[in-house]
């Protein structure tokens, strides 16, 4: 997306949300400048923490990351997730680095989408001191067992589809009631498997979640490019999908 | 290691095991003869069950490794486990494969080693008409989550090492006790992220394990060509770490 729509899409979250959740805003960018700037604007329109990713195109070692967060941290307005997201950025934070990127005033807490536990139990392990310091989960059907296992939540692209199911999820986890946690945690992979796996592009999450909330009148499924919108017969699919899921009543259709 | 030390170590390994539980053999090899000549002999030695992934170089299809199994399959005088392990055959049975390949009689089970526990509810989604279908797990730091949320267990490299842990943390699990799982799962990242992570080489896993078996005097660290045993550095350092984790009384040392 444009620097020009992340700034409008940054305001527009936070008037939306209105202070009813946290807003954690993505300021992940090739460009340091910019990164800078979203987070100001982000601070400004009343979001509560910026999340940054590696930046993608050139590798970069573990070194030069710790350095890049220390330069860019120190300049931003706002706390700090790490978002590590090694299928789109080709990097990861490794453990070693989490830990010591954890000792950066305002790195609060890690997103870890890398699907891959065993790291997320590691940074369990190297941070085991630090209570304070926040790990979620970002792939939604991951997110039961990294509470039951000690971590701190998720962010579940499937809670803009259906957002009780992922709070009562995470209550039930939380809870150690593990027969509610199943039943949900069926629901949660319902989805995954259906409405998340139409075609064969490794883009058929997004396309899928898009497609989703635009039949539920939330919003519209525009794609930014170089993607397209599910045409009619993979719209009719996950039409087919949520009904059967029950997230979508007969009179949206 | 050759066809010949191969079949040594079934019988070997199934003399000493002498029944007290069930044996599985790897018979995966590039050359289809190999594998079922593998399973005759595992067979012939008392082993319960085969373990097959696919045949590794070549780049299989799908649809490949399927016919492959069909045919393989056929041939083997024991039951079956698929073994799902990209980050040494650089192939993966997609969820629907499995489910493919479980309606081939004597296809038993799945062990899945792919660190991807998004994939491995994907099995369990595909499969949830077929309770009679075994899913387990590799990596021993994802057990307790498999099961906790309805995979049938693990096989855990680390029960070389500690048995006892592994079933404790196992039977735990499946009685959803999440304290003893929480304090149990401590010692097993603990021996993950010191045991298995010494130098920088992807086979320190291996290394680790080795050295630790051998320090408690269990069997030697030879290891087969190219990989060689840890020098007395790193030897030391495996010493410290599982007299730190209590796995070693100093009369060993």
């Amino acid at each position: 997306l444009s620097y020009r729509l992340r700034r409008e899409l940054i305001d527009c979250t936070c008037r939306q949300v209105a202070g009813r959740v946290p807003v954690l805003v993505g300021i992940t960018d090739t460009a340091y400048a910019e990164s800078v700037d979203l987070a100001e604007k982000a601070k400004e329109a009343g979001a509560q923490a910026a999340v940054v990713s590696s930046p993608y195109y050139f590798a970069a070692a573990q070194t030069e990351l710790l350095d890049y967060l220390e330069h860019l941290v120190a300049e931003l307005p706002l706390p700090v997730f790490l978002y590590n997201a090694p299928a789109y950025t080709r990097h990861s934070f490794e453990p070693d680095t989490v830990r010591r990127a954890a000792q950066i005033p305002n790195v609060i807490g890690l997103k870890d989408s890398s699907c891959n536990m065993k790291y997320f139990h590691s940074l369990q392990t190297v941070l085991s001191d630090r209570e304070d310091f926040t790990l979620l989960v970002g792939p939604e059907e991951l997110m039961a067992e990294a509470v039951l296992l000690g971590g701190h939540g998720g962010m579940c692209g499937g809670a803009n589809i259906y957002p009780q199911l992922y709070v009562d999820l995470y209550k039930a986890a939380r809870a150690g009631n593990l027969e509610e946690v199943h039943r949900l945690q069926k629901t949660v992979m319902e989805i995954s498997t259906t409405v998340y796996q139409i075609g064969r592009h490794d883009s058929s999450y997004l396309k899928g979640l898009k497609c989703a909330v635009s039949l539920m009148g939330i919003c519209g499924d525009f794609m930014a490019e170089p993607f397209a919108r599910f045409g009619s017969a993979e719209r009719e699919r996950v039409r087919q999908h949520l009904l059967a899921a029950g997230l979508l009543v007969p009179s949206h259709c």
